[in-house]
């Protein structure tokens, strides 16, 4: 496939070494990056090498931040008592769409999984103990996922955290908002049932 | 969204300007490139530089290519005689892709369109005369899009080429293979009705 003009095949190949884009797309995004002007490509190119530049870590929380701390650990406003356990940095943006979370956040930057060679000691753990054994954080909600592999880690982390005088909660499961019963799957409706609140 | 990460933001925003990608994917697609290495990133980077650098269009046939004349014009063994129209160079990929087709291309770069300010003088119909009036072409073959605009642009330059000793052909019209005739709409199967063939 446009195998007889060698850049656009190759900047094609770059869009299909993204997450979740088809040869297609690809092809269809090298063509649209045809379609720009040469600024606009230039811009592009160069929001590419910023941002794998500028990003770092957030010392305390482990997010992914542009700053020396990022503006989440650096708001005083927050509560610095709560912190919320996730396994990525794209949760803590879907988290922050809600606009009801005001605690802090730590990322563990995966889950554990043996099978893909993730061991405890490769997620930021020691630096989650660390940051709690500074004695200021009060509960710790652990927010993996609701798979095996985010439910063996909440349990890892759980043990963990008893050795410390803290709350550690987990988020609700039950059916999700707008779903319908009728296709909702078994585990979920008997983890609602269980977890069923007074009206 | 991922306001407090500046550089991410950016990233995203750029990804969003290509054809066809939404918020969502252009978030992933942003997250995807903090997961390369730095060496991938600037590899990606560049192939976007290069692409927009070395990509211009062939001076005889008009389609995309970043050599001086396009392989498709210099391979020898192609039939210099025919001539196969298209709206744009994503149409020639997928004609090669037939592998049945041995003659020699013109792209036009779009199809007349005054809703979109796009009238004849904007496409590269100029240039498919000159070639034509060369001499060595004996047929063409309008292969633009099967739609008001495309069928507008046939016309359009079938009348034009009928002031010239060549035969000019349009790809046939009919269901496509593989389709359930049940959902066929009427405009194509009346066209297949009419194009009807001897078995």
């Amino acid at each position: 496939m446009a195998e007889y003009i060698e850049s656009l095949q190759r900047l094609a190949e770059q869009f299909g070494r993204l997450q979740g884009i088809g040869k297609k797309n690809a092809m269809k995004m090298a063509f649209s990056v045809l379609d720009m002007t040469d600024e606009d490509a230039a811009a592009f190119a160069q929001a590419i090498i910023e941002a794998k530049e500028k990003i770092h870590l957030c010392p305390i929380c482990q997010n992914l931040t542009d700053r020396d701390i990022c503006p989440i650990c650096d708001d005083e406003t927050r509560d610095r008592k709560t912190v919320c356990i996730v396994s990525d940095a794209r949760v803590v943006i879907s988290m922050e769409k809600v606009r009801e979370y005001k605690g802090l956040y730590h990322v563990l930057h995966g889950v554990i999984s043996p099978m893909n060679g993730t061991t405890p000691d490769k997620l930021k753990i020691k630096e989650l103990l660390e940051r709690i054994n500074e004695g200021e954080i009060e509960e710790a909600i652990v927010a993996t996922n609701p798979t095996v592999e985010g439910e063996a880690t909440a349990m890892y982390i759980s043990r963990l955290l008893k050795n410390f005088d803290i709350k550690v909660t987990r988020l609700a499961y039950g059916v999700p908002m707008g779903s319908d019963l009728e296709y909702a799957d078994e585990v979920t409706l008997y983890r609602a049932l269980e977890g069923r609140r007074d009206l």
